[in-house]
């Protein structure tokens, strides 16, 4: 069972964020957190990384639901999508499947939500 | 399999989070993340919810590691603390369990890099 959806976009490295924010806001999500891993790795131990960046994506109703749930399903959330170049002027975008990571969670309740944010994250892949 | 490390302390909420903080640092782990789930959900869908922090936990050397060992594995990071009050004067500080949530990762040489954070956050729980 693969733990994400991906999809390779040819475009440079800002302009597939710019992209991934405006299709993740189609589908009810804003960008909680946002981690710069190239940044943050040059700084904590000087060493390079390619252009790779964390986005942390909340529904806001759906992650009240699971959080209603799951009391301590915060240890998850939220949904990450990383934006990654792999070569120049090639970005791959890949979100996490939460159905695949909340399956250490034994919570039917829990699993029902996920599979929502599931088709909603794979259709934001899917229209990139 | 219980995805999660938690324990229940009895401190005013802030003080909590300063000492999840202090521990986290022994650790080795800086926040990268911090999300405030009561503020948020009350200014995106004006529910009332109990105080709940998620701390976006990062070690750096190992979660260098664990990109070099799985490209994707940025969908999975940082490592989520929550401390929530469950009543006044009362606050459960909970850590993901790397190798629970990772587990749908068929990769071992993750494992043995989720293993070692395990350890680490099972002793920073342990010494609330």
């Amino acid at each position: 069972m693969s733990y994400y959806f991906t999809k390779e976009v040819n475009c440079p490295f800002e302009a597939a964020i710019t992209k991934v924010m405006e299709e993740l806001k189609k589908e009810g999500f804003g960008i909680l957190t946002e981690i710069d891993v190239k940044a943050t790795l040059k700084k904590k131990l000087d060493v390079d990384f390619r252009p790779y960046r964390i986005l942390g994506a909340c529904n806001p109703p759906f992650a009240f639901q699971a959080l209603q749930a799951e009391d301590k399903i915060g240890t998850m959330l939220p949904c990450n999508v990383v934006v990654q170049e792999t070569a120049p002027g090639k970005v791959e975008v890949t979100a996490i499947d939460p159905v695949a990571s909340m399956a250490a969670v034994d919570n039917p309740n829990l699993k029902t939500v996920a599979e929502q944010v599931r088709a909603k994250l794979k259709k934001v892949i899917d229209n990139l």
